[in-house]
C-alpha cells in the first residue's frame, strides 16, 4: 500500500546520516547533496545537537536552500515513512543481503521512486560505521568499490559520491559533445571549398613533389582536416592562414 | 609515435593540479587519488611550494605510499610526455572541443592507456580555475554535470569524482550481488523441503481456511520465501521456527 503523502513527495532519495559526530561532515554532506540536487536529508542523534554552527559553515549556504533538516532519536524513527533502506558500509557483516554499486542502488532508487516508494541511503558514524542492528534494518547494503590498501572515505566524500551518481542517474548529460560556442560546425561544401583551395596552392607551390605522390598526400591532409570537426569560424581562419602564407611569398 | 618510456608506464591518468593554492586540497587530491589507485601526481607551481605541510596533513599517509610528486613550472613541462589532456572546468570558454562527462572522460583514458598512449586530467586553481591558454592546450574538457543553482565543487571533491570514475571503469564490481558470507545459497531441494515441511505444518494447524483457498495462499508464501534468496543456514533457522511455534502449542 503506498500513502498519499508518498505519491506527492518527490522521489529522490532521503540522505540519512546515523550519529554524525563532525559538524563538518554534516555540512559538507549537506553541500554535496545540494550540488547535485538531493535535498531531504534526516539526522539520527547527532552527537553535537542541531543546529550545529560548524554544520552551517561548511555547507557554503546548502542548509539555507534546502528544505529544513529533520531531527530523529533513531533510525527506526527516522525511516518509519520510507520503503527501502540502503546501508552503507565498507566492511562485510555475514548478513545475508543484497550488496550494490553506489551507480546500482541509485538507479534502484529512480526505479523506486518511479513506483511511488520512498528510499533513504544511511550512512553511519566516522568511525564507527552503522551498527549491526543498523544494518540489519535496511533491505539493501551500498559498497564503494575503493582500493583495498587505503580505502578509508570521510563521510562527506560517501555522500557526495552517491550524489553525484544519482544526478547522474537522473540527467542524461551526453557522454560526449562538441560545443561550438558562438560558431557553429562547418558544412561540408565549406571544408570542401577550402581543401579545394588549400590543394590549390600546395600544387602551385610545388608541395605535392610528384604525381603519383599527390592523391595519397592530399588525403592525409583531408583526413586530418576533417577529423578535426571544423566550426565555420575555423574554416575562415584556415583561409586567412593560407592568404597571409601565399602573401609572404611575394613579400 | 610511442616513446619507449610510455609503453613501460602504467596507462592510468596522472592527474595534473595547476597553481594549487591550499596545502588541504592538494593534500585531499592526493588522499582521493589513493583511495581509488591513481598514484601519479604533478603540481604545476603550488602556491606554498613544495612539500606542504598541510598537504601531508590532509593526505592520510597517502603521499608515503604514492610514487614521489613532481613539481613544474608550467603546464606545457607537466604535460610533455603526454599524449591527451583533459581539461576540467565548469564555465563554457567559448572554444571548440569535446567536452566529457565524468565517465566517458576515464573511459576515453583507458582506452588511450591501452594503446600505448599516457593522458593528463588537469585541474586549475581553486578560484580562479584554469587559464583560456591552459584549456586552449588540452585536447578535451571534462564538464562534472552538477546543480545549476549550486555547482561549486572544490578541488579535491572534482579530483575524488575523476578518480572514482576511473576505478569503477577498470574495475568490474558486479552491480548487485547477494553477500551470503559465511553460509551458501540453499539449493532448491532444501528449499523445498522446508516449504513442504511448513504447508504441511500450516494444514495441521488450520490455516488453509478452505481447499480452494489453499493452493493460492500456499503460492503467495513460496511467492516471498522463494523471493528471499534463502541461504543455507536461514532455511535451518526458519525450520528451527516451525519447531519452536509448533512445539509452543502444547506446552
Amino acid at each position: 500500500m503506498i500513502e498519499e503523502s508518498n505519491l506527492t513527495r518527490p522521489p529522490a532519495p532521503c540522505i540519512i546520516l546515523v550519529r554524525p559526530q563532525m559538524g563538518e561532515n554534516i555540512g559538507a554532506a549537506a553541500r554535496a547533496m545540494l550540488n547535485f540536487r538531493l535535498e531531504r536529508l534526516r539526522i539520527v542523534a547527532p552527537r553535537d545537537g542541531w543546529p550545529n554552527a560548524r554544520a552551517a559553515d561548511m555547507a557554503a549556504g546548502a542548509l539555507d536552500k534546502m528544505p529544513p533538516v529533520e531531527v530523529f532519536e533513531t533510525l527506526q524513527d527516522a525511516a518509519a515513512d520510507l520503503h527501502y533502506l540502503y546501508a552503507t558500509t565498507a566492511r562485510p557483516r555475514d548478513m545475508v543481503k543484497p550488496v550494490f554499486t553506489p551507480a546500482a542502488a541509485v538507479a534502484d532508487c529512480v526505479r523506486r521512486g518511479a513506483e511511488g516508494q520512498s528510499t533513504g541511503l544511511v550512512f553511519g558514524a566516522e568511525r564507527a560505521g552503522l551498527s549491526n542492528d543498523e544494518v540489519a534494518l535496511c533491505q539493501g547494503i551500498v559498497s564503494i568499490p575503493a582500493n583495498p590498501g587505503f580505502s578509508s572515505l570521510n563521510l562527506g566524500q560517501a555522500v557526495l559520491l552517491l550524489a553525484y551518481e544519482h544526478f547522474q542517474a537522473v540527467n542524461d548529460t551526453p557522454a560526449r559533445q562538441l560545443d561550438f560556442g558562438k560558431s557553429n560546425p562547418a558544412p561540408q561544401a565549406k571544408l570542401e571549398e577550402f581543401l579545394s583551395r588549400l590543394e590549390g596552392e600546395l600544387e602551385a607551390n610545388g608541395f605535392f613533389r610528384t604525381a603519383e605522390q599527390k592523391p595519397v598526400m592530399a588525403r592525409n591532409i583531408r583526413a586530418m582536416l576533417t577529423r578535426a570537426e571544423m566550426s565555420e569560424q575555423e574554416v575562415s581562419t584556415f583561409h586567412g592562414i593560407v592568404t597571409a602564407l601565399t602573401r609572404q611569398k611575394f613579400g
